[in-house]
């Protein structure tokens, strides 16, 4: 039996409503955390130069190679090996904005990027989704869930890839992605990067849906991609044409390099941030060379594997490490910086929360402005976990709340009360008290502070039980936020065009 | 069917064994985390001394009384109540010893406390025991297993009052805990303050086990123990006689006002630890006033209750910015700082973990030196948990990895390695990877790195029945560590004569 709501700490769900709009715009007020000295940072970031200038990236794109070329890079068309030398990376370093706007279609979910500003993303690219700890491949309508819960909770920042709908034809599927993301939510969306048709579908929807002319949408960034390298040192076709389409547009893209530590990078922590670190600066300087000052961002994803194994692993030790010595290098070129919450945890279980706090706080104490996969990661990125997505939400408002500034004025301290109240008494009545109970502290959305008595009495439910519950409840109640009838049929008319038209295949 | 070991993570045991000496003296290379500016830390510590200059404390014990007017002390006979001025406090602030050895049987486990050094202690208090969701009444049996395995991980630097062992009469209680952390454990033991016939006792018996005279053991802290006030403002009997006999005896204490906000103290965080600032001072002088420079140590333990039940709650934002706060505020008089890992779930689960990692990353990013509670703490204090100690020890252990130092060298970088391996390959073989395979990562306890089908195959096992499992093989494996026989002979005919003699009952 389910307890009536009013019974359970997750009545708490309303008064956290009551205040979530203090989860919308996060600034965090701690100084990063550092790994590496002054001299041991300059020592990365002329290491990764040194690996451009010597050994290069090999491009795939010819548009890719092309643009390098004419921006100075010297460019094998044999091995299509691109070499750059440090004054043309220092030029595009000094054209990277330190802070952008990311525009929403509801101008009350535009977010900063940059500076002390935290954005946070739900997870994107897994091609599963579990519930109740069974496992299925994603469907639309799944991502439909995905879409509507990554919209209904405050503290998650914009929308995403949450998970693959594999039951939509992959020519079809940014179509009916981008409709549900436009139409299902009104927070800034995520288009993969898959051949110039998909994002050119993606972009002129994007334009319906927000009422705004072709100018408009380039003057600002108003949707953001991901584009990985091949590490070590590759950048495929799609990754490199995502690069300029989105830098063309002057939308936000996020150079991420993927480096397993011991796999495709070196196996110490500096090593595959050197890599990485080169990686970066060679998409960021691509990104500047098509069009300079365009939004981008440095994206780091450094882990490691099990040696044993070969498996993956997050959340560890070396993980939170490589964020921390991220973020320094991210400084260090200006760029704001993307990190991750990720866990290789198969269930939504105790492993998969401490290494998601281990990668939290790794991102987050190391000074991270944007935390991709934030919420509903799970198994490596394989999965994404209804359960875990709510138990994330749970732990990033507990960051909103912490980055709440703390006063220490006579008033706040009322010394007042100390003397109202004396020895051995309690301050639950005293005035003090009474001024401000009512929203002094974090009202959780699924810990249960009830003691152990009433907590059985409940149903001895696990914080991943109760995580489930709240999932289906807010799933529930969904509305979407508000769009013109008009609007929506011009996107409905779009999307069926496209479609008679046989929409856009990837490119791979 | 239990998977052999040799196909799962766990089987890192051993591996983990190989590297475990690395646990045992920790070094917290981060800068504290700061949530006030110094002028608001200088407002909390004047609001502080303001409270003891004018309101004071409520002294139970009669002694206490005497030593304090005896030092300056304005005492009410009628009320009990003790005031002190700034220039008393100020004197006892001088004489705090910044740092302190605390002397173990065996000297490889002695522990540094202060400066930049981190102690981990067990959980101490809960009244019963759990395992597998099962909940039972602590007995000696579970206190002696609660022994081996604070004995056994490296991580874990002293031992503690891990359980109440309830079917051990109150007199004779403190002689069978006593002897179980002598004879199973070589690690600093933890004494509880419940008389000063108990605490003659159990200094014997420590002099014995060392195999040292009453000046030596007066010389240096050989054990340790926690100090409660009563907030707000009051201390009572045990406790404050505790805080003199350890104080001339020149032993570890610990002086901990617990402040609940908006129960037992101010609900804002200021407040909280303005009240809890002035009850550690005022323990902390009396302490000094029985013997200048004697150890003592700062504690903290400010959390919130859930404002709608009353309910203590842990590990919150709140809990977080507290233990901020107070590191600052211990640095503020110069003394070393113990903190806790708190939670309120009452399952082993997912709560649990991220309560838990809450409170470790605000003790630990806060600068803290001695962690209580840090492994199987469960249920706000209530219960110690089985496999709650196995997860807290792996996070214990991840933070152990994560103080260990970086570099980025240029050898640590690899760069030859980078050269090596060429676009798209892999680092696997190279032999910047073949030096340092072995030990590059953290090899965990309980995480499972396997995918999603090895670990379906392997049983599905959860984090937190993985956990059950290491314990009771550590138990069943576990070897107590060496003693003499004569010294053994001489501790046995100690605790029978002294349970002849009746023992020494608490007082309370």
């Amino acid at each position: 039996m389910r307890p009536r709501r009013r019974e359970t700490p997750r009545s708490g769900a309303a008064a956290t409503e009551a205040r979530s709009t203090r989860y919308r715009n996060l600034v965090n007020p701690f100084e990063p955390v550092r790994i590496f000295t002054e001299e041991e940072v300059e020592n990365i970031h002329l290491a990764a130069i040194g690996i451009l200038e010597r050994q290069g990236m090999r491009v795939l794109s010819p548009r890719g190679r092309a643009v390098l070329k004419a921006g100075g890079a010297r460019v094998d068309e044999a091995t299509h090996m691109v070499r750059m030398d440090r004054s043309m990376i220092d030029a595009a370093i000094a054209m990277i904005p330190a802070e952008a706007n990311l525009i929403a279609r509801n101008p009350a979910r535009n977010c900063r990027v940059g500076g002390r500003h935290v954005v946070f993303a739900p997870v994107s690219g897994p091609p599963a989704v579990s519930e109740q700890s069974r496992k299925h491949a994603g469907t639309m309508e799944d991502y439909r869930d995905w879409v509507r819960l990554s919209q209904h909770f405050d503290v998650v920042h914009v929308l995403g890839q949450m998970v693959e709908p594999q039951d939509a034809p992959t020519e079809f599927r940014h179509l009916e992605t981008t409709f549900a993301q436009l139409t299902l939510g009104d927070k800034v969306p995520y288009f993969y990067c898959r051949g110039d048709g998909q994002l050119e579908d993606n972009f002129a929807m994007l334009r319906i849906a927000y009422g705004i002319d072709e100018a408009r949408f380039r003057s600002e960034p108003h949707c953001y991609t991901i584009c990985n390298t091949n590490s070590p040192l590759q950048l495929d076709l799609p990754m490199t044409d995502g690069i300029l389409k989105f830098a063309e547009n002057g939308q936000l893209v996020i150079i991420t390099p993927f480096t397993l530590a011991g796999a495709m990078a070196p196996i110490t922590i500096a090593g595959a941030l050197t890599l990485a670190h080169a990686e970066a600066l060679f998409g960021i300087t691509l990104a500047q060379l098509v069009r300079p000052g365009t939004p981008v961002m440095y994206g780091s994803f450094t882990s490691n594997v099990d040696m044993k194994s070969g498996s993956p692993a997050f959340g560890t030790p070396e993980y939170t490490k490589a964020a921390f010595g991220a973020g320094q290098l991210a400084r260090r070129i200006g760029a704001p910086w993307r990190c991750s919450s990720a866990t290789a945890a198969n269930a939504p279980d105790a492993q998969a929360t401490y290494e998601s706090q281990m990668s939290l706080w790794g991102a987050l104490l190391g000074g991270c402005h944007f935390v991709l996969h934030a919420a509903g990661w799970l198994e490596g990125g394989l999965t994404a976990s209804v359960e875990k997505f709510i138990l994330d939400v749970e732990m990033l408002q507990m960051f909103a709340e912490l980055f709440q500034p703390v006063s220490a004025s006579a008033e706040e301290i009322g010394i007042e009360a100390v003397n109202e109240v004396g020895p051995g008494g309690h301050f639950f009545a005293a005035a003090h008290t009474m001024q401000r109970y009512r929203d002094a502290f974090y009202t959780p959305l699924v810990s249960d502070w009830r003691n152990f008595g009433a907590w059985t009495d409940g149903g001895a439910k696990t914080a991943t039980q109760r995580a489930g519950e709240v999932w289906r409840e807010t799933l529930a109640a969904f509305q979407p936020p508000p769009m013109e009838p008009a609007v929506l049929e011009q996107l409905t008319a779009f999307v069926e065009r496209r479609r008679r038209e046989g929409g856009a295949p990837p490119v791979s």
